[in-house]
C-alpha cells in the first residue's frame, strides 16, 4: 500500500512511527499546512517523527501555499490517504477529502474523525464518492473505531440494545505533543466550541490546563460513535450512548481504564453488560492509528471490490496490517 | 431474509426463538434426521422452539430418509442457510454444505463451527463454493466468533501480537437441552475423540458427569480460533492462541466470566492487554446465535456484492439483525 499522511502534529508523526514498523505500507507522501513531501519511491518515517513539534515539513520537504493541491498532484501514485489533520473548524476534512476526489483521485481514505457534526456533513458526500470510485471509511480511531466496533460485535449477543456507554483515559506527558487533539477535546467543554478552541493561543490552553492541575475531564462529548452505531441499527436514537472521558496532560499513566459498555437484553429476556476494556498501558497513539491503519487497509480492499461511498468503522473490520 | 436451520436441536430451537424476535428474518424451513418442514410463507417459531428434547420434527412436518435433500429441493426459495448440527464426526458439516451447493443452491451460510480440524476441511471447499456464486462464513458462534473477531479488532492496538488467551464459562441447568453440544465439548477432553463422544450412550454422559459433579474443565481445546486468527495476520503460529473453559451442566450461572484478552507490543514499546468480556447473565445460546444470524447476514451482503467462498468470521463484522 502506497499511503499518503494528511497533518504531520503529533497523530501524522506517531504514524510515520508506526509505518515505519509496517512492511506492507510505503510512506510516499506527507504534508502539514507550510510544506510537503512526495517521494515515489518511498520516504524514509525517520525524518518525519524526528522533526520537533517546532518544525515545518518545509525544512525536509518543499513550501508550498496549497500543500494539499500538490499532494493532489502526486495522487495517481497513491492508494490509499490517512488524514490526520485537526477537523477544526467541521467542515475542514470534508472539504479537503472531496477536493482530492473532485481533481480525479480515486482511492482509500481513513480518517479518524471525532465530532458528531463533522461525521454529518462527511456523510452527505456519499454519493460523490460513489461517482469518483472512491471508498472512505471515517471515525477509524478509537473512539469512533475500535470501541464503536467492539459495540457492534457485542450488540450481537442482544436482541435489544439499551445503551452504549464509552469511557476513555488518555494520559500523555506533555500536551504540546498533541496540540491538534487537545484543542479539538477542548472544543467538547463547556462553554466552547471547535472554533473558539482553534483561535485559542498555545498560552491560553497553558493557562486553561493549570487551573485544572492539566486534567480535563469530559461527560456527554459529541463524539460520533452515537450515529456511527445508529447507522448500522445498533442504538435507535443517538441518546443512547455516550462518550467522555479523562484526559491527563502531565502524566502518561491513564487516568481511567478506556472501556465500552454496551448494556441490552437477549432473546432470553436477559439484561447484560458486554465490555470491552484497553489495556491502560496503550497510548492514544496506539489505539488510534492501529485502527486508522486496519481500516485503510479494508478501504482499500473495498475499493477493490467495487465498493465505492462514505461508510462508518462500525460497518466493516479493519484488517490487520503488516 | 428467508432462511433455512438445518438441525434442532437445543440451539437449533434456540435460533426459532430468537428468530420469533427479528422483523428481517422469515423462517421457510427446518429439519432434523427424521424429518423436515418447508413453508415458503413462513414458519411459526413456536411450533419449533415448543418441541421437547424426545420429539422430532416428524410430529410437525413430514418424516424423510433424506430431510437434508427436501430441505435441498426447496432451497430455490432460502437466501441463507443457518447451520446448527452437531459437528461429528469433523467432515460432517463440510459434506452436507458442500451438497447444497453441488446440487445448484446458490446463497449464504454460517455456521457457528468450532474445531480446528473441521474448519481445516471446510476450507478445502473454498474454490467450489466460489464457482457456486456462494457465500460461507464459517466459526460464527461465540468462539470461534464473537470472541475471535473482538481479537482481531484489539490486534489493531498492537504491531505485535503475542498470546490470544480465550476462557468461557457456560451454565446451563440440563444438560439434555444440549445433548448435541455437550458431547462436541467432551470431545475436545483427555482421552476423547469425536467419534468417542459421538457414540457414547446418554447414560454414559450421565455417569461422566456425575463425577464430576456437573463440571467439565477444558484447556488448549482445538477450537477453530487460532487458524481464524492466523488466517488474518492476527497470530503467527496457532500455539499463540489458547481455548478453555468451564461448563457447569447444573445451574445456568456461569462458573466464570467468559473473557478474550489478547496481549501484545505496541509500536511505541508497550507491552499490554485488552480484554472482552460478556455480561454473565448471557446465555450460550445469546452468544452463539445472536452473532450466527448477525454474520448471516453479512454472507448475504458478500454474496449481493459477487464476494463468494469460505470466510473465517474473524474476517468480516457480523451485521445487526433487526
Amino acid at each position: 500500500m502506497r499511503i499518503a499522511i494528511l497533518g504531520c502534529g503529533g497523530l501524522g508523526k506517531a504514524a510515520a512511527k508506526m509505518i515505519e514498523q509496517k512492511e506492507e505500507i510505503t510512506l510516499v507522501a506527507v504534508c502539514d499546512k507550510d510544506g510537503f513531501l512526495i517521494q515515489e519511491e518511498g520516504i524514509d518515517p525517520k525524518i518525519i517523527y524526528n522533526l520537533s513539534p517546532q518544525q515545518s515539513i518545509t525544512e525536509i520537504g518543499k513550501a508550498s501555499e496549497d500543500t494539499i493541491g500538490e499532494i493532489i498532484k502526486a495522487s495517481k501514485n497513491i492508494d490509499g490517504i490517512l488524514i490526520t489533520l485537526p477537523n477544526l473548524p467541521n467542515d475542514f476534512i470534508p472539504s479537503i477529502a472531496t477536493r482530492f476526489v473532485e481533481n480525479g483521485f480515486e482511492g482509500a481514505f481513513s480518517d479518524p474523525l471525532k465530532r458528531t457534526q463533522a461525521m454529518q456533513i462527511m456523510f452527505t458526500k456519499d454519493e460523490l464518492f460513489k461517482k469518483s470510485k472512491s471508498t472512505y471509511l471515517s471515525g477509524t480511531g478509537a473512539t469512533p473505531g475500535l470501541l464503536s466496533a467492539a459495540a457492534v460485535l457485542a450488540s450481537q449477543s442482544f436482541i435489544k440494545v439499551e445503551k452504549v456507554d464509552i469511557f476513555w483515559g488518555v494520559g500523555i506527558e506533555n500536551w504540546e505533543e498533541y496540540k491538534g487533539t487537545i484543542r479539538e477535546d477542548i472544543a467538547h467543554l463547556e462553554g466552547y466550541t471547535p472554533e473558539k478552541a482553534k483561535a485559542m493561543s498555545d498560552q491560553e490552553i497553558k493557562e486553561l490546563l493549570d487551573k485544572t492541575d492539566g486534567k480535563l475531564e469530559f461527560h456527554n462529548m459529541q463524539h460520533a460513535d452515537d450515529i456511527l452505531l445508529q447507522k448500522v441499527g445498533v442504538i435507535e436514537t443517538l441518546d443512547q450512548c455516550t462518550v467522555g472521558g479523562i484526559m491527563d496532560t502531565r502524566s502518561s499513566k491513564k487516568p481511567v481504564t478506556t472501556t465500552m459498555t454496551l448494556t441490552g437484553k437477549t432473546f432470553d429476556g436477559k439484561t447484560s453488560s458486554h465490555k470491552f476494556m484497553l489495556g491502560d498501558e496503550t497510548t492514544m497513539a496506539a489505539n488510534v492509528l492501529g485502527p486508522a491503519l486496519g481500516y485503510l487497509k479494508r478501504a482499500i480492499w473495498l475499493k477493490q471490490h467495487n465498493i465505492y461511498g462514505i461508510f462508518g468503522s462500525t460497518e466493516f473490520m479493519p484488517m490487520v496490517v503488516k
